[in-house]
């Protein structure tokens, strides 16, 4: 069972520290810490066990310290950056598991970059040393890069030349659509196996500044306030992420034998605002990204989640007004953050999911976000079922390509539809807010076929058809990186000419040749 | 070897009719006719060899008959319009013949939208019968669809639930993308393997309009009528498409050791304008289509195209002048489209592309596209080497992302660059024009390299990585076809879920069920 919680103190990998408005994260693997047994996390690689320190640091930046306005991602490592994932922990690893280790690292960097822009937190890579694929991939992430022009530090993106797999954590994506560098020097790039020194590096937009080592340490601190002026933190008392302990909002029913999940989630009953990691809505977030986080990588053949709800929908709506009222408010805005974070994490979760609305559910406004990023909704049409949805049904929450689930449900088309209002089911199923709407008669045979036959369908097929489905509408970097990218890479991980007994990743660092199928698919 | 010629004379698979402005393609399959042995194409089921069909009578229909305004598609079986893709054909194919089929019949399915978008061809899908999965497909890039109303027949995208791979011929795309079908209705839609019948398909927007049995002739006819009053070709005589025989203007030589295939063009001498097949902007399309196509389908291992011409630049330069000034002329607009759909093939093509400008080369305008969609170009510094731009390379070919190759190559921003200027070697680089600009001492061993470099990397990983790096710039269906959809199915068609022994797609028709390895990836 891997879990996701760490603190800090119990950090292997990263050195967290603090001055004033910046925030320096240095990355000093322990090498014989890995997550999994069978490698040695060698040059500053990375494991899924490093990640999820990353993960945490940002999320305690974000609410323990609204004072940080600049985090610096560094190496605590001589003249090694980061030298990307661990290539034997890929090597060994099954094709789930190598597939839901790289989303979780893209949705840690889309994290950086959501952050950036959504709640004025900036972002420097201080690449004081050689940094390579993965590595490179995460100094992608930042808002800028300072690399340290030593003469032998390079950045590379060397998978496609020596693993024969793609930069597929963000890179090919990132290269061409955020740093804007030219497709014929990316291509080159991406076959050069050694990579570029500083001085290449800044003149095909790889990096943005360059320093020599004398001047490094001064550069990256100016660089830093630099970005710290353009941020808006405003500083004050954080909010601890105390440990969550039990789940007391969201309730997760694994069914083994059947695959499926039945994840219910709890309503709200204070309404107040409170600054502490137990109000609602942020312990909803925790809560529901610990649960995601736990069903995708440690129950991997459950491949149908059936959310409920139990509770008031005007509670929900009421706590959503008070959301609204303090919006600008530093630890709402980090809440709505990582509300928006963990609700991305399910559209991009390969999973079926279902929405089951009852007498007695309270999907309404921001839990209503839920049924909308659900595959299919299934409303009973019995007295006290409804649905409703608030102002942060319309934008709040965007999803990958930038629209709110809403407005990509219905294509861009959506009708007008009241905020605030309790919609029985046959109004819902009127303005098309949910799929079906079934009676008492019908309701159980209805939601049981339903429910056994998605369980019996290739789990392929379903993955790749909700990846196509759910995107509707305008493609932006997260969702090229999430769509494009990863199902390439999905793709070239399950090819022989990868992971065969001869393939490149196979028998990377045994001194062996890869040997390839010449096909061009 | 698969020739991609033919002539409604020799037609197995579809009746060509015409009746003044309205054309009509009616499919009726010869079961026995299939383009490989082992199968049956029962059901008005294709392969390949149906499509080659479907291909040469679009284009016939766009130079022969110039009155044609209105094309309908249509079944020549009754009760049963097309059932899709061959399933005993997918499951014998290897899994390259399986992406290279499925690319061909996206990119005709393209072409069907191009020609409505741009050369005033209207598409009527007349579905008087069963309409499942690739044959829902092909309606789907039909302008409208008219569906027969008998009680039985039904529309169905039954690929999920019965094989376990996608509707991935764009079905699944155009239904939210171009439909704006809602998505929670895709997803009951595609995992419906009997899919529904004409009155639910207008209420989800599947179809356009529906027709009981004995109104559907009429109504027909009456939509096509519809359809050609907002088509603006303006009738008069035809060009032949005569056989093309030798290539005159594309050579290709093929290196099977090196798995290397260099494609010499031969610029143009004759610039005059001449409605004939022979004309050189058409028979250089048709040529290098054909070309194309014999690559990708003959020699699958073959994976890095060289391209190179010779010929006078100026001349090339001139005959763009000639283009566009009557670029208005019916023919000279369906002669750019023949054009800009052969580059896009080259785009989509699964191999690397270098383009190789020396002393005597003729990259300009028109033939610098092909420079343009190169992977890297290498420009030798010598006197005599020279490119150039013309209006043809701002926008009139543009790629599946909409924009041209020039502003996709530089990501938007795009310099300010001269029309009808030779530009040397050292100019052409300072412009961003070319990659690399070796000299006489370097230039032999420096293309030498590259080439051998590439052509031993991993076939798969180039693939993936070339079709993420030469899309930048905003998304269109097309691209998320090619991209998120094919890279998805590409996926799919590799996993011993859908292909191996107990794969669904293997033991589709033997009564045995599917075995699938439940995991999610």
């Amino acid at each position: 069972m891997i879990n996701f919680e760490t603190h800090p103190d119990r950090y292997n990998h990263w050195k967290l520290s603090y001055d004033g408005a910046v925030a320096t994260l240095a990355l000093d693997v322990a090498e014989d810490k890995g997550l999994a047994p069978g490698y040695k996390l060698k040059l500053n690689s990375y494991d899924l066990g490093v990640d999820i320190e990353l993960h945490d640091a940002l999320n305690r930046i974000r609410f323990e310290h609204p004072e940080v306005k600049t985090v610096v991602l560094t190496s605590g490592k001589s003249r090694m950056f980061c030298s990307g994932a661990n290539i034997y922990m890929l090597g060994t690893s099954s094709h789930a598991t190598k597939v839901a280790f790289c989303k979780f690292t893209n949705e840690t960097r889309n994290g950086i970059e959501d952050s950036s822009e959504s709640s004025g937190l900036k972002f420097l890579a201080a690449v004081n040393g050689t940094c390579a694929g993965g590595g490179y991939e995460l100094a992608l992430a930042c808002d800028e890069i300072l690399m340290v022009d030593d003469r032998s530090s390079t950045v590379s993106l060397p998978e496609v030349p020596l693993l024969g797999v793609l930069p597929g954590t963000g890179g090919l994506t990132r290269l061409v659509d955020k740093r804007k560098v030219r497709r014929d020097l990316a291509d080159l790039f991406c076959t050069t196996a050694e990579g570029v020194r500083a001085d290449r590096a800044k003149e095909w937009r790889l990096v943005d500044h360059i320093a020599k080592p004398q001047a490094f340490a001064e550069e990256m601190k100016q660089r830093a306030e630099k970005l710290a002026l353009i941020s808006d933190r405003p500083g004050g008392q954080g909010v601890a992420l105390t440990p969550l302990g039990e789940n007391r909002l969201v309730k997760v029913d694994v069914d083994k034998e059947k695959r499926i999940a039945t994840i219910t989630i709890n309503g709200p009953r204070d309404l107040k605002m409170e600054k502490s990691a137990d109000w609602y809505p942020l312990r909803l977030a925790r809560e529901l990204d610990r649960a995601i986080l736990d069903l995708r990588h440690n129950h991997l053949d459950v491949g149908l989640w059936v959310f409920k709800t139990a509770g008031d929908p005007e509670a929900m709506l009421r706590l959503d007004g008070v959301l609204k009222a303090s919006a600008k408010d530093w630890f709402v805005r980090e809440t709505l953050g990582y509300l928006r974070r963990t609700l991305s994490r399910l559209d991009v979760s390969s999973r079926s999911i279902f929405a089951i609305i009852e007498p007695g559910s309270c999907f309404a406004g921001t839990l209503m976000e839920i049924a909308l990023a659900a595959d299919r909704s299934y409303m009973l049409d019995a007295a006290g079922s409804r649905v409703a949805l608030s102002h942060f049904n319309f934008g709040a929450y965007p999803m990958a390509n930038g629209l709110s689930r809403l407005a990509t449900r219905f294509c861009g088309e959506a009708p007008e539809i009241a905020r605030g209002e309790l919609f029985d089911a046959k109004r819902a199923l009127e303005l098309g807010l949910v799929t079906a709407t079934p009676d008492d008669i019908d309701w159980e045979d209805e939601i049981r076929l339903a429910i056994e036959e998605r369980a019996s369908l290739s789990p392929d097929a379903l993955t790749a058809m909700e990846a196509s489905l759910r995107f509707a509408g305008p493609e932006t970097l997260q969702t090229r990186v999430f769509g494009r990218l990863t199902a390439w890479q999905n793709w070239v991980f399950n090819r022989p000419n990868a992971v065969g007994e001869q393939g490149a990743l196979k028998v990377y660092g045994s001194g062996a040749k890869p040997k390839f199928n010449w096909e061009r698919v």
